[in-house]
């Protein structure tokens, strides 16, 4: 399956919000005066410029994003969770969420690699070994072994869901982390993208503030 | 001056975000699938509930409130800034923003304690050591002393503004430790009382998270 | 193979240290002042209960303790890894190190959960989906997948190791959710219980801020 | 007055502890035995440039350093306390400490800034407010006012002292922001400067992590 990414809820006026932050800091007036001025999008813009530039950081997590993500991988999870300045995370539980096969008339939900997908070999390997995974949670169950155990079999490729909330500063940070770096694995790097990309979507302006990648990075 | 509090950022469907997110943790279901039903508010509430019982807190950080908070202590800031988990701030800058007499025709802004504004001796010294510490700060910049040290004679009781995000679970964390606390100070105490009170305006739902408070507490 | 824990480093002199933190919030005196009294054990244990009493529990953030620990699932490290405050990790990384066959003359090291090692028919179901895995992950490597995708078919079995440092206060708010709370795994359990032990037997007197476990929790 | 700055506690061997973090990253030993090993100090040294080089810090936060830091101002303090990840602080609470006259046979402690001190009319200036400072200070808690509203006429350049823990990678970011960067004030820059020595005086390795700064920064 492929990574699903929807962003459910966004900072509104999140350009405002950072444009009154930052003011505030270099200004006599109060911020909710600040709040009521109508500044143009590109004097705003102007100013959290100058706030990047000089890496005052600060002000940009006042604006935050939260993203509904289905169909990633257990490795791309261990990944994302050790990130843990201003990342918020709720994770399905295998403890609590069966496996058993019955649920989606088959197999649990997997991840599989592109590079496995397009070995014939390899991919054909993988599929029988999801297969034996099934069944060997599956007899687990059967033999009274309560589902926080039976995980044990559950292979990294295993799916997972989970709501994340992120900061702007968090996000940029995730981004250079995992999308820039040149060693940064597939997975995590397309499941940044697309937050970033669902950003952007919302808030043009930010674009420029996460950094090109060359397309074979 | 009195402490004026506004609140100019907050999740919209915060209710149904974490919904969202605490059922992704117990469910099959992919949270955009989740995200697009409809629940009652009592049944989201219903599961909210149980979340904060377990103390399964996590999941209420993906909702946040920004606060635009003006004429506030030195004093007071020290306290708030010590709350460092889920916590953004951005603070007028005493380096960046002069308190030169000519400002307000007068006195730099300042927070008087209730107990000095009740007791007329002590209400007059106060008044006048202000206008000893505007006189010392002129004096000094007047002697070509740049802000940033100029601020060293500026006293605690100096107002300053800030902007503030905290998710809901640092907000009830504060809550906790500067409203119900008995220890807790008479300014950063009417501060959260009145940053929980605006939240609690826009997500009444939210109320009976908030332990009650005793009058004379 | 069962977890191993080993503490190697620990704040030396933890108490004294901690005490000088607690009276310099309260005392006229200056730290280095105050750091070169020679309090005796009791008049320092008597402050850290008050502070402990109090919730003051910033303090106790000044001791540490780094463990190295050897031979926990990978589902443990995903529970621990979600401990975001006052925990630093570092991982084996299943994308650099191989779990190819030859290493042990045998199978990856993988953990068994208690459970299924006392029920026959699960061991033996689980012992076979082992091997399965292994000749998997083998196969994959031998089709020319590189190993960082190749273990997309390492289970949550697959056994790991990592150095965690931690301070008093963040160990204290493990123990709690991880021991004393009834819901928790035995695995995480039984991890953070040996890093308390340890911790307790280099300094007696933190016993009874670790509250006592019935023998069932 | 001076600041003073006493390294009370810091991680015994540091640069092993760091290694040993690092290769139970990239290897398929136990830490632990990684732990007993002997390499040599450049063998370790190597590695640790490797993992700083390819920005891979958390490795560095197994090793901290717990500072006395004594007469400082409360700016400083303003400017410290917003480092929220991986700093810890204890700080003399002015709720609770007396600032009253008769404490050191005269004036609180207070912090006159150099440029303040060269400027003779400044400098008698700033000395006259001190003295009115404490005076309305005094008169205060004789008109019945409770410490922890009388300090609200205590001045930015009211001392403080303070205990503080930091990891490696704290330190480090620290350094960056409040040394390395031109606009820091001399304040806080003195004071991350003397902590950065007195590692670097324990831990001779760490120098050539804390970038050169030349004379006039």
């Amino acid at each position: 399956m492929m990574v699903r990414v929807e962003m459910i809820a966004h900072t509104r006026d999140a350009l405002r919000v950072l444009w009154t932050s930052a003011r505030t800091c270099y200004s006599a007036m109060a911020p909710d005066t600040l709040w009521e001025q109508e500044p143009t999008e590109e004097d705003m813009l102007r100013l959290i410029r100058k706030i990047m530039f000089s890496q005052h950081f600060s002000v940009i997590e006042h604006a935050t994003a939260t993203f509904a993500v289905t169909g990633v991988s257990r490795s791309l999870l261990a990944q994302y969770s050790r990130h843990r300045i201003g990342v918020s995370l709720s994770v399905q539980s295998q403890r609590y969420v069966s496996e058993a096969s019955g649920k989606n008339g088959g197999l649990f939900d997997a991840v599989m690699p592109p590079r496995i997908q397009e070995n014939p070999e390899a991919r054909s390997r993988f599929d029988a070994y999801l297969r034996d995974a099934q069944a060997a949670y599956d007899d687990l169950l059967q033999a009274g072994i309560p589902k926080e155990d039976a995980r044990f079999v559950l292979p990294n490729a295993a799916a997972t869901n989970f709501v994340t909330s992120v900061n702007y500063r968090s996000l940029l940070d995730l981004y250079r982390k995992r999308v820039v770096t040149p060693g940064a694995q597939w997975e995590i790097r397309e499941l940044v993208r697309s937050m970033a990309a669902l950003l952007v979507e919302r808030e043009p302006w930010m674009e420029e503030f996460f950094p090109a990648v060359s397309a074979e990075a």
